[in-house]
This record gives structure tokens, sequence and C-alpha cells, in this order.
């Protein structure tokens, strides 16, 4: 797309972005976001004939900017590259982790059910992060940093649902009741055989 | 409360349940309510203000029901407790597996953040969980049927982090992505060292 097109396109993702945080999903406008940008709500029907389509744009821009973060290099550690995916989908300095953006990505998942777009995405990046985690295990599994009766595919599918029940946790009861970094850090050494100690 | 207090009481959670199936969580009304049952809105509205407090008297009536579920005989087999427990939150045969249901609670869970009603009972079934699982850990661990190295509180997070992970992607992903049944109870059998074998 040209220059200006793509402008235009990552200014709404962040418009989009910012107006998540503030109205959540369930009565999110696009004058809402209209709002978070320099641009008329004219200009935004221009290019999102609808808010569904202007939040399934902006599913694709949170799949291909997670693309980015749970790509580490394939020649690092097995075990660095399962924590740098748990830091990628965990840790507080992604966006992903500012509570009301959490709260509203919780909101759209649950309406996955209802709409085939968003569970498309949804799964698209599910069956992502399965393969990154079972690539970086197999890896390790195949070096020796992990125990040899692993199952990639098995532990990795384990993990993140532990991932994905900690983020639900966080919205529903709060940081404090969710299950600490060190206690998930301790369960994939557990789960893999990894050490323990410094990464 | 007299009798055909608890009687419409009874009758408008049956209501509500059926309701939330139907419509889901975002789009209910107190008609919705209404027309899944015998009475009329006006007699709705005689019992419950408001939608919100419906779904209060709801969530503590899946409170007061998950309990009975949570509390298998305290002199049972600690494994057998363990694995009930979870039955109780995955099962098929529970109320709360039906698909449209589970997705219904995932929505309310999404709206905790902006609710202390709501955030109050979800921590309030969350504790109880935990509560539950951690004490049969607990007693496992002390008549040998655990290792002796297990954490009992922290176990219970663990465990019930991974179930909730595996509700969400259900929801998100659904039931032929999540872990199966197997691979969780493979994880209790690998976080606890209990013995595999027929339960």
């Amino acid at each position: 797309m040209p220059l200006d097109e793509r402008e235009s396109a990552d200014e709404f993702m962040t418009a989009t972005y910012r107006a998540l945080c503030t109205h959540g999903y369930a009565d999110l406008t696009m004058q809402d976001i209209a709002d978070e940008s320099s641009r008329s709500k004219a200009a935004l029907h221009y290019h999102y004939d609808s808010k569904r389509d202007l939040l399934l744009a902006f599913l694709d821009h949170l799949l291909a900017t997670a693309d980015e973060r749970l790509a580490p290099p394939a020649d690092a550690d097995p075990r660095a590259r399962v924590h740098a995916i748990l830091d990628a989908l965990l840790e507080p300095d992604s966006e992903t982790e500012v509570p009301a953006f959490r709260t509203a990505l919780l909101e759209i998942t649950a309406q996955a059910p209802f709409d085939d777009g968003f569970r498309e995405r949804l799964r698209t990046f599910d069956r992502r992060v399965t393969d990154r985690l079972a690539e970086a295990i197999a890896d390790g599994v195949a070096g020796g940093a992990f125990r040899s009766d692993v199952d990639p595919e098995e532990a990795a599918v384990l993990l993140q649902t532990a991932v994905r029940g900690a983020q639900t946790r966080r919205v529903a009861v709060g940081d404090a009741a969710a299950p600490s970094r060190d206690l998930l850090d301790r369960f994939v050494a557990d789960s893999l055989g990894a050490d323990e100690g410094p990464r």
C-alpha cells in the first residue's frame, strides 16, 4: 500500500488500541476510535466499513506484532527461547499487559464463538504460539537441555494453557490472586526438566 | 425465605441460565429472562431491581451449586478428590460445560474489572477452588499419595490456572484445539507424583 495509506493504517491501529483501553470492547464506537486519532470519523469509515472490519484489521495487526516477539533467534538456547515466548505473552513491558487492554482482549475472546473472523484470528495466534513453543522444546529435547521423555507438542499445549489461564485469572481475580511469574517459571522447569537458576 | 419465594428464585435462576445460553451475556435483557420462565417481566422486576441484581444473585446461586460439587467426602482418597474437583470444573456432564454457557461465563469474567460485585464473586469462587484443591493435595502429601516436595498451595494455584486456561481456550479456539482431559490428567500426575493408572 502507498506510504500515506500505511501511515493512516498505523495511526488507526494505535487509535484502536487506545480506544479499547479507555472504553473496553463492548461499548466501543467508531467515534471513540476517531477521537483517539488526528482523523475524522469519516476518514475512519473510508478505510473500514464497520467497527467489525476495523477490529479484524486490528487483530491482524496484533498477530503481525506478536510474530516478531514470538520468534527469538533459532540459534538461541532453547530454554531462553521458551522463556522469551512466555515473556512475550506475560510480561508487563508488553503493550498487551496494560490491564485495560488485557480485559478488552478477553472481551474479544468471549465473542469468538459468535464471529468466524475473530475465531479464525484467535486460532491462528493460538496455533502460532503452540508451534513456536513446540519448536523450541523439540530443539531442547534433541540437544539435551530438556528431558528426553518430554513430548514437545503436548508440553507446548500445556504451557500455553497455563499462560492463558494466568491471563484470564489476572482479569477475573486480579494480579495478586493470579499465579506469579516465578511459579510459572518453576512449572516450566518442572515440566521440561530444565535446570533452575538464572536465565 | 417462604416456600413460594424460594420457588420463584429457583425458577428465575433456571430461566437466567437458559437465557444466557440462548442470548449470551452482552445482549441479555430482563425480558429474555422472563420469557424463559412462566412469570412476567413485572414479576421478575418485583424480585430483582435490575439485570445486574439478577446476575449477582445468579452468580451466588452458581457458587452455592459449585460448593456441593467441589466438596467430595474428606475421607476419600486424595487423588480421587483432586480429580473430582477437576471433573466439577471441566466435565461435560456439568451444566457449566454447555458451550453457550461457558461463553456467557467468560463474557461475565471479562466484565469483572468493571464491576466490584462480579469481581468479588469470581474471587470467592477462585479462592474456594484453590482451597479445596490445596486441602486434597495437602492430605495426599501427608499420607504419601503425592510427592513430599509438593507445595499444596502452589500446586493448587497451578492446577487451577491450567483448568482456567483450558476453559478459556475452549471458548477461544474450540474443544479440538484445547488440551484434552487426558493431557490435563497427566499434568496432575506429573506435578503431584500421583500414580498413573485407573482412578
